[in-house]
């Protein structure tokens, strides 16, 4: 619970007509208050530097090419639009180009290391000029650390450093999470392989 | 209202320097504060056993085979990636096909009971093991019981029992809540017709 | 914050024993609660004709139409399915039809005027009797007024002289927003160009 700001009403506050006033609302199990069950309590972050809950992982996007069946872990379902595609650069910024995904999520950079999630959904590449991208997914947890799910989606602006996308919603040991996942290019082999970081905040919890 | 919980601060608390606490949120129109209009208040549930409110629908997706032109409410829009959706069972897991919907909710489980919402939207597989899907649609509700939309997406883990997806927003009569969707596969014939039970959750309501 | 509802509570709260009510959570520093920083505050709204930010903007699709590489916008990736398409008009309404684009958003009505943001992502037409669509996008803000990004999807019910979908997530200066948009059709020319109207409302901010 640490890095939630406290509400600290100023003595002016008068019972009688007061605004309800708080950096952060914290709603936390009271005596009289039933624990357990599906007992949940909003928890809402007072400072973007201080979510609620966050996590890093690794999101491994491996493209079949034609001879990597056993490998790959998504596949292009549509062709980039041709004109459009190569309308600025001859090999084409893949246009119309749409990803269908189960990609493998790890906490430690490597490929070969631990997974703690599938990330399944899809992107596409969206952009005339340079490659540019938008994705929906969820990343599927199933580990000893966690079980549920968070379901993301935005703009993959992939000529900036670090762009950030929403987590709109979450399942399980993530019910009703909200929150910003800043996602940068970690590696990448050729066209085949590309490696996401993504850097998880979440800012509204129910835990 | 009932089923959500009630704040009952201690004795302990103390105005001059008090941690705003709470097993759920109520904003209630107060005296002083103007009902009607576009007035609306925001309702948080405390407990994952008490949503703010819910209904169970069955969605019927009758999906087109290249004769049933008349019933299709769906029709797949991509092929499966073949070597994909192949590598590990021969009659393929339609990793990549993508289907467009507009697909009958009802109230009753029968296909042919009063509907009470139109699921737009899509779902496309996803894995190469096994059926497995993501889906992202809006149920529009136009009914003397409701109008609105409530939108939703997520992993449709079909190997699952029961899985949950999120409700991320919702229109008229669903204005700005939020909550999560159970589904379970209730009837299926061959592949032209499943139907899914949706025990729709609402955690967040604007009333 | 005008057009905030404020709590006032009445002076039958008591402290030992009292619910929590309020027409509009309003978070705000406080002396105590250091601002800069990293730190937002959340302010819901308690009306929907007042909501924390709004705006209209104009969202311009340029399709491809074979020969208008240069102009285009947007690009057909799926085909219609055919028989569904074209089963209720021979010209077809599109069924099946899935759309990429990166369009111009302009806060003036002209496609020429000054673009305030992109809208990336796609839509699809999803209903065999008549024109129906269903989208998902982001605004790209990267002007002097904003930074940063809104997440959107819902049902575009095209029959309806207006129709709501969800503003799911934000990021930058939209951060963790959420909302309605109101779309409406402000002009198009043959099947090459239309203009939507989105007026935008936010009801959940964080300030």
């Amino acid at each position: 619970m640490q890095g939630l700001a406290i509400i600290k009403p100023s003595s002016k506050l008068q019972l009688s007509s007061f605004i309800l006033v708080a950096a952060a609302i914290m709603l936390l199990g009271l005596a009289g208050v039933a624990h357990g069950g599906g007992r949940r309590r909003l928890v809402v972050s007072g400072s973007e530097d201080e979510p609620c809950k966050k996590m890093t992982v690794y999101y491994h996007d491996i493209l079949y090419s034609g001879n990597n069946t056993a490998n790959a872990t998504s596949a292009a379902v549509t062709k980039p639009a041709a004109a459009l595609s190569t309308s600025h650069w001859k090999n084409g910024t893949y246009f119309g180009k749409l990803v269908v995904f189960d990609d493998l999520v790890t906490e430690e950079q490597a490929l070969s290391s631990e997974p703690v999630a599938r990330a399944q959904g899809f992107y596409f590449y969206d952009r005339k000029e340079r490659y540019n991208a938008w994705l929906a997914f969820s990343l599927v947890f199933n580990s000893t650390a966690y079980t549920g799910t968070l379901n993301l989606l935005g703009a993959d602006l992939m000529a900036e450093k670090t762009r950030d996308i929403s987590v709109v919603g979450g399942t399980g040991d993530f019910f009703m999470s909200r929150g910003v996942a800043t996602l940068s290019l970690n590696a990448y082999e050729g066209t085949v392989y590309f490696r996401l970081k993504m850097d998880i905040k979440l800012y509204e919890c129910y835990v």
